[in-house]
């Protein structure tokens, strides 16, 4: 039987990815509320906004003033979005530590996404995380549609490799492998995973599980025999597609911390804790 | 990597084991209804009732009248729990063709449960099963209670496989293998259901996951890895506690249709007409 990791690390993108998509936006005050119970429960990568231009993206449209009031903790590494260099001076500006660039192994998606294609968007990229470095501050990617892509079908292996490679070698110390619209399953997991972790160390991946088909706690099982150990979420599973009912988005931290904690493997989260951030986000969402 | 099964056999249990907690029960012409759309989905396996003393489940008192009034499908096998000599002769006077025995591999929840021992159950199916035989009627066996119990905690491999042999040795052609509170990891899943293949023809196992903690389809598929083809669902999910509200019973029907078809597994049930199925018992169990 294979070994499972030991302890693995949570990247809670319930202020960023969660809310995105959200019919409401919430107020600055009611996203540090959140972001602090978060923290308190013990979640020490939490991803908080993006500085993608506000018109794309409203809900997230006050990065600039929300990341200065987070409560100040040297343990918790606070993280944001973004796509280009403007976006990386507001982000220098709003004295975030950390970063995440993001592409798509579909090149359809990334079109349709950010307007270019993958080779071009790393191109974008390279000065952005080379000037990042410079300044101390360091670098995630992400790479969506890893395994199918709603306009392509299918995604190959291969060309995950070849955008894993292409942002390792730019100099960002963690890639997130994101299964966007939840379509994989764990066969799929064995095969696209299992060719990255053969090609790269698997303490640079993450892998990034929506739940649409409630396929994902089945997913993160078959990533942690790979060697995993870093895994994207959000708190309420928030992040599911407004006009869609019912439709989840990004795997709850919730349905992770039950997973490890009966697997015994440690996280450093509370779950009663953050039972009380996902009630606090769920009802808040939901006011009028 | 380890090969899947080509194809699978579902056992839908949703007629007895979703319908037995309900708060409201259901009409006979409710029922048939409800079983004629599962038929027509495609499921060849009905669990559509209990004659254990319909004191016990109210919810299901009705079988003697119920199983005569059923589509006739000779592609189709219907069963009901027996739990008794008694219950047997109510099921022979029915028609029906199958039925099941129950036990637990924990003693505490079986004496809680069925109001006996584990062994003591066994010498009690002993006649059943043997008459039922004679009669040309088909046996299948239940063990609740083989991962967790919520008396005991956890339930050792080798009390499951103790019953599982006393089961097969009675001459029941399947045990149904229950992770009854839905507390079991794939980990679990691998060291109970791995000690049981290596003992026991993976053919004469079946699965029966609760979706409590949403674990069940990472389960199912750790399942399918060591070779298990058979297993228990309830189209809608239903069958969770009726005082816990969200509480998720029998994995649903439909997400293993989803994560089968992904896999290219044939079941040969419709996922549209399973819907249509778990669309109408969701509606009517809703109904005042």
């Amino acid at each position: 039987m294979t070994s499972l990791p030991k302890a693995i690390r949570i990247v809670e993108v319930g202020p960023r990815d969660g809310l995105q998509n959200q019919p409401r936006t919430l107020g600055v005050e009611e996203k540090v509320e959140f972001i602090r119970l978060l923290g308190e429960a013990g979640l020490r990568d939490i991803e908080v906004a993006s500085f993608v231009h506000p018109q794309w993206v409203p809900q997230l449209a006050d990065a600039d003033t929300l990341i200065p009031r987070l409560p100040a903790n040297p343990l918790i590494r606070y993280s944001a979005l973004v796509p280009n260099m403007k976006g990386l001076e507001r982000a220098l500006n709003s004295g975030i530590r950390r970063i995440a660039v993001f592409t798509a192994a579909s090149e359809t998606f990334n079109r349709k996404n950010i307007n270019m294609g993958v080779a071009e968007s790393i191109e974008i990229f390279r000065p952005v995380v080379e000037r990042a470095l410079k300044e101390g501050v360091s670098v995630r990617g992400y790479i969506s549609t890893c395994f199918v892509c709603p306009y392509e079908g299918p995604i190959s292996k291969e060309k995950v490799a070849d955008v894993t490679r292409a942002l390792l070698a730019l100099g960002v110390d963690e890639v997130s492998i994101g299964d966007t619209i939840g379509a994989a399953t764990p066969l799929e997991v064995e095969t696209t995973v299992g060719h990255l972790v053969a090609l790269f160390p698997a303490s640079q991946l993450a892998m990034h599980f929506h739940d649409t088909y409630e396929m994902a706690i089945a997913n993160v099982y078959a990533s942690l025999k790979l060697g995993i150990s870093v895994f994207d979420s959000s708190a309420g599973g928030i992040g599911g597609c407004p006009y869609a009912p019912g439709a989840t988005g990004n795997v709850a931290t919730e349905k992770l911390l039950y997973l490890f904690d009966r697997l015994k493997i440690e996280t450093g989260v509370s779950l009663t804790r953050l039972r009380q951030a996902a009630q606090y986000i769920n009802s808040t969402l939901k006011a009028a």
